[in-house]
């Protein structure tokens, strides 16, 4: 990473929404939480269970993030919150990347759904 | 792991249709391929761009996927087809388990949609 791609993503992270809950500068309905991941519920739910889990630094896109470990323990933190909520009958998740994903905040995030039986497409 | 568990693993992807299309037992559009992972088109396409990228190995579902690197590669692995695909304005990763999740086969399979706006909810 060269100088000026790193005052970008500080210029990106200090105005991205979701780093500002991170930071708790912005109020959430948080769920748990583990050293590098936030997991909290979204604030318009289109489940019984809708939850998003992030990571505590600013990745801007699945596409963006360069470490597997890191990426899939994300995705095991997803897992474990949506065992934590009881979600034995099965959820879905989801990653919106770019305008065609829906993607409106710019920083990686997966959405848990459950506590219904999601129907088909998924959008 | 115990001996139990090992034959009902391996009785599980005997029986399962994607370790069937990853053997070459039955037809795919496959897209293209890793060392652990390949990437097909969906036989019901719900999307212009509608790609399943799968484990090579058998895990029944995101949940049952106890490495993170692994877990990771795999969710690097459909940024790459989706980036391939020339999906630039954006795409959808879902991935369901279990039953409200919609999941019908289990077989860990990450879906990517795109060449459309995708809709909102996601199901």
């Amino acid at each position: 990473m060269n100088a000026e791609s790193t005052t970008n993503l500080k210029e990106e992270s200090e105005n991205c929404l979701f780093c500002k809950i991170v930071k708790g500068q912005i109020p959430a309905d948080i769920v748990s939480q583990g050293d590098n991941w936030l997991a909290f519920r979204d604030i318009n739910p289109q489940a019984p269970s809708h939850i998003l889990v992030i990571p505590k630094n600013h990745v801007a896109n699945v596409t963006e993030c360069n470490e597997a470990a890191e990426l899939g323990s994300l995705f095991q933190a997803a897992s474990g919150v949506a065992r934590d909520e009881n979600l034995d009958q099965g959820f879905r998740l989801v990653v919106n990347t770019g305008e065609h994903g829906g993607q409106t905040v710019f920083h990686l995030h997966i959405h848990i759904l459950g506590g219904r039986s999601l129907t088909w497409p998924p959008g």
